[in-house]
């Protein structure tokens, strides 16, 4: 028997669909009034387990689930060593670089040097500016990071954006996108390699699914 | 004016009556209505920022806010470069090392070497290990740790432990407390030493208010 960790929040719904397509029945997860984190599937083939999404590589990276739903966001940020299998397009987000709107910025080369540019994502953040050869100072917040701009502890921000109704709330607007995020299977290597509980037979069937859904 | 970062969450009420007491009135931040971030107080000598408690020393350290409140436990795991002042006495914490009740292990030094912990705290779980010279595989948690042992990703656990009803109720006990924690009074050093917005004023009423607390 397989575990795939699951994510709560912004991801589960889709990835309980896409499990119920290839056979798997985690539906349990989505009443509200369940307490429950573990739930083994009718057919007995596969354990679901349901963490954070933050937490979900780190129980695929430590083998305890072999399989597991995660946006790349997190999986571009952290670094797991994990295999990335299948583009799942659900979850569409994106990690961008944000101003206030009063600002004269426009693009990321118009920043100016050691300019302070607040994100959780403070990898993501670094390497890319890294790349565009602009030292900047990354503060590393752990939320409400469109307030940065508002409470003045920075000039921008690097933060992750959907529909982009929370930086319009705020005064702020996008001048660049870092990457692009959808959710991602992803499997434990060796686990893969070895072809444990027979766990090819779920991931091509979730690769089939990604191809009749285009 | 000095502006003073406060936390969001459990500490939350116990800063604005400390604030209060030393005539600094930000208690509209327990409208549960209100969602200002900013309050600038009745006096004009002081700023209260609204923030999440982990961001606090974030705040104090790039000298947004002169003057910060959060937990030992946030200070001792992030090492941020701001000046501990004042112990609020409010608050109470610990962090501390549990396992499984059913296990044998009663004490750190039971412990297998190797033996995997998950945390929230990684810094001071590792800290903590190397001085006792026990090479342990510290798993970084994000949310819900008192699970580990529950999912099987960690034999044991080290978290912030309050009434210890959390443990309890995951069949989990506490063998062994690395550190107690309570509410500081910070300071980004430079603001403190050049008492900028007279401060130091209340910073010393506030020291009183804790000799005259005891």
């Amino acid at each position: 028997m397989i575990t795939v960790a699951i994510p709560k929040g912004g991801l589960l719904k889709d990835s309980i669909r896409l499990l119920q397509s290839v056979g798997l029945d985690f539906r349990a997860f989505l009443d509200s009034g369940t307490r429950q984190l573990q739930i083994i599937d009718a057919s007995g083939r596969a354990k679901g387990l349901l963490v954070r999404a933050q937490d979900v590589p780190v129980y695929v990276d430590y083998g305890q689930a072999q399989l597991g739903i995660v946006g790349y966001d997190v999986l571009r940020e952290k670094k797991p060593n994990v295999a990335h299998l299948v583009d799942l397009k659900f979850g569409y987000c994106r990690l961008s670089v944000a101003v206030k709107e009063s600002s004269s910025y426009r693009s990321s080369l118009d920043l100016p040097a050691q300019i302070r540019i607040a994100s959780k994502y403070v990898n993501s953040a670094r390497d890319y500016f890294q790349n565009l050869d602009l030292p900047v100072e990354i503060i590393p917040l752990s939320g409400s990071v469109e307030l940065g701009p508002i409470t003045g502890i920075s000039e921008a921000i690097v933060d992750i954006v959907s529909t982009g109704r929370t930086l319009k709330e705020n005064g702020l607007i996008e001048i660049e996108t870092l990457y692009e995020s959808t959710a991602r299977l992803i499997a434990h290597p060796l686990s893969y390699r070895l072809n444990t509980g027979n766990m090819g037979d779920f991931i091509s069937k979730m690769r089939q699914e990604m191809v009749v859904s285009i």
